[in-house]
């Protein structure tokens, strides 16, 4: 099962193809969309749609997973996050992809065995499981990849797996 | 100069589309798009994305004109917007149309005569300046007339309409 996984946000949306069989991973491709920050933000979230459609279009992943928004920090950053994860929603939904949701608690919990675990221990874990030469760079290309992962492992996508047999 | 303004919002979008020249305005059309309250986040995102981009090919509106966003109340509705802006913005871009966003603030005080006016006194006003029959329904539909006037009485529209002279 082909699992695009998504860090969404307006500067970088990572993400990450990863096929998920019989418990293994395979890691197909993963990187990162950037947009400058002098550009429109409308112009930013057009790149972001042509970039996320290209890849949609390559790998044909089955599954989409992505990570839950929550405003902790920065309302005006938030709002732009917001913006292009709706996007990147648009972009999967328009594909006719199922996507899923996850709490960064529950990547954090996925990957790396407890939802507090802090970015490096993600990052690590990540590249661990995957068996990666180095961490993935950026971090939000790591973290797409840690969201593709917490999906593989979810019953969700184990049922899907299950009727797609 | 046919404007198009913008009320975005996941459950509604109002919008409407203005004519303006030499400093009088024609009511070309107005109405919300809807999406239901149960249906997936990303479903509701492309339902507006279709739509919109229908309203944008009927009446090819030479400027967009959108309601910047600031979250006061609910935070989990106001990412919800966001996302939607994110897709309203990404229909203007990949139109072609140039985009202005505008306070709630700026908008009330183009329609009302002052920037702290009541939802009611910004409906009233529309009503009168575009000399309609009823007030337009709902409250959304009314905002989005009031954002595509405040973008006409706007220095940025007018350079427009004096470059396309």
């Amino acid at each position: 099962m082909l699992i695009l996984g998504i860090d969404p946000g307006l500067a970088i949306v990572g993400w990450g193809v990863l096929d998920f069989n019989n418990s293994r991973f395979r890691t197909v491709a993963y990187g990162s969309i950037q947009t400058p920050a002098g550009m429109e933000t409308s112009r930013r979230l057009l790149g972001i749609y042509w970039e996320l459609n290209g890849i949609i279009e390559k790998y044909h992943p089955e599954q989409m997973a992505i990570e839950e928004l929550f405003f902790t920090k920065n309302i005006t950053t938030g709002i732009r996050v917001a913006e292009a994860r709706g996007v990147v929603l648009l972009c999967g939904e328009k594909a006719g992809i199922p996507l899923s949701e996850y709490t960064p608690m529950q990547v954090k919990q996925a990957v790396a065995g407890y939802g507090l675990a802090d970015k490096n221990q993600v990052i690590q874990m990540v590249t661990r499981i995957l068996n990666l030469p180095a961490p993935p760079k950026p971090d939000d290309t790591a973290d797409a990849l840690a969201i593709a992962i917490c999906h593989a492992h979810s019953g969700c996508s184990r049922l899907a797996e299950y009727y797609n047999k």
